[in-house]
């Protein structure tokens, strides 16, 4: 399993370990699941999916679910074929996110649409979905079924919402914030909650682990959109400035902006409304953003919904799979301090 | 309701006027159900999602749904949702296609990628398919759930195998059949089936239901293809062309391509695989088509699959929703010939 490790690889290493030992027989069969069920008599389909397949994401979401169905003492075969689901429902986003944003890397890789086209990423997307929804259904529980795609519906919204803030300075931090919340924390809430959910139990660790999912949701992707503008070290695995290069209007833009000088908002007009977004204007950037303190800050706002996290978690007895969500936490706010 | 009217425009409007009839009261809760999980907060969702609603689809399919349901006795509301569901699984898949297929019209209408771009059809498109599911969900029959998402993922599938068809004049009669039975026929297959599923028919019962969807849809399909060559006559609703000047390979130009002259299938090569189709070479397209027996024959393979579906519904006993169900299979053909 490819962990992502950035400045201080063996921290974030040790940081999601725990996570990984206890889920490892389940994400065996998880893999398992993941390649019979992109399979297809239909080429193409295991040819793209095995590219994504390879391309080294972490699996942090159906870790997630297994680890929160464990904490509940759940014993069955139900949360291996969900978490599977979930990371369906997360491939399939890529795949149709790479067409919208006309991506041409992830994770350093050519992205699926470069290669086969974008023909093809937004119909092998749709067949993953379509397998995420039969497995769901296979497992036969309505209160997952439920939960996952209200997910689908939140999560399509918030890339729909998404559009409207693309290249728009005038997006607030609450728009942005509602933004991420529908287009990344849906689908993290949904992968914790069906955990308790298969496991049957009480509301309330279901309320729990959904709030925990939420936040740990938003604080990954705030700490994403602080690593793409190189976070607080120069030397990182994730492409610096892809987020700046397409235009992005996220949450380290949205600060700089508002707290520059006139000379510094027109620099962010000309770069995010009007492209001019090569190598120096992304070093100005970065300057700018560094000066008046929009990374640290981004990073700042990452750290409050960690702590939201934690504390979402504090009522529920101790265990291994506790320990390990919250390790998760401290994980993805190590990537970028 | 618009009906489509072509050639025989009173024969064709009578046809499918039982299905009307019969479904009118129900069909006007699925209108309702369709305006109100268009709904977003985010304004671009109904906003694109009206002008998909107001462009005059038959909605022939949430029918068949109705009267399959309500010819086993029938009488909650979960086949309106179930119908909702299906139609909204057919419009994702349309504004799916439509940014595969790059089309600027669709029904005479620019297509909604052409007004607001392929970002937001793919992503609407999924926000569709999203509440589709939770319709499905909302339910709660684990059966219906089943089929219906087996569907999306044949459709998926279909679709991409249509990709590697594309501009390909090899693909023989049953690799074409496969295509379709997979992109049109599943859905139609699906939305007849899950009508005695809601009902809790017998097994015979759906397994009869779910044939008549099949070959209705194969019909269905195969109509539309002789349609754009102008079917038997000129003076036609559809826009004739569409699929030759996207280099569509479909049942007419495999027949006409194999059954052709040295002379002949140099001009489909250059057609098809090179572009060259102006309104000169559909002229003359369908000149060799109509030499060659192509159009009457995919007319005819058309007749094959209506009758089958007509042999499906034999054994279930006389219903107005039987007769109503047989019309379709009429009506279907009767826009063609």
């Amino acid at each position: 399993m490819g962990v992502v490790l950035n400045l201080d690889g063996k921290r974030a290493q040790a940081s999601v370990a725990r996570l990984v030992e206890l889920t490892a027989p389940e994400m065996a069969r998880v893999n398992e699941l993941i390649l019979s069920k992109a399979g297809s008599d239909v080429e193409l389909i295991p040819e793209l999916a095995k590219h994504l397949i390879d391309s080294g994401g972490k699996r942090l979401r159906p870790m997630v679910t297994l680890a929160a169905a464990q904490m509940f003492g759940y014993s069955g075969e139900a949360h291996v074929k969900l978490a599977t689901s979930v990371e369906f429902m997360h491939t399939a986003t890529l795949l149709h996110d790479d067409v919208v944003d006309e991506s041409d890397l992830r994770r350093g890789r050519k992205t699926a649409r470069m290669i086969w086209g974008n023909q093809a990423s937004v119909l092998v997307g749709d067949f993953l979905l379509g397998q995420a929804f039969r497995m769901m259904v296979d497992v036969g529980l309505l209160e997952a079924l439920d939960i996952l795609s209200g997910a689908a519906c939140i999560i399509a919204e918030g890339e729909v919402m998404q559009l409207g803030v693309a290249k728009n300075l005038d997006t607030t931090e609450d728009d942005y914030l509602a933004v991420i919340k529908a287009k990344t924390a849906a689908l993290f809430s949904a992968a914790a909650e069906v955990g308790p959910v298969v496991a049957d139990a009480s509301r309330s660790d279901r309320a729990a682990l959904r709030s925990y999912g939420t936040n740990l949701g938003l604080a990954f992707q705030l700490v994403d959109d602080a690593l793409d503008y190189g976070g607080k070290s120069s030397d990182l695995g994730k492409n610096v400035g892809d987020d700046f290069r397409e235009g992005k209007v996220t949450l380290p833009v949205i600060l700089s902006y508002r707290r520059g000088s006139a000379e510094e908002r027109a620099f962010w007009k000309s770069a995010i409304e009007e492209n001019e977004c090569d190598d120096a204007a992304l070093e100005k950037a970065i300057g700018i953003m560094n000066k008046n303190g929009a990374i640290g800050d981004t990073i700042g706002r990452a750290r409050h919904f960690g702590e939201i996290a934690r504390d979402a978690l504090a009522p529920l007895k101790p265990s291994p799979q506790k320990d390990a969500l919250l390790d998760v936490i401290d994980f993805c706010i190590s990537r970028v301090t």
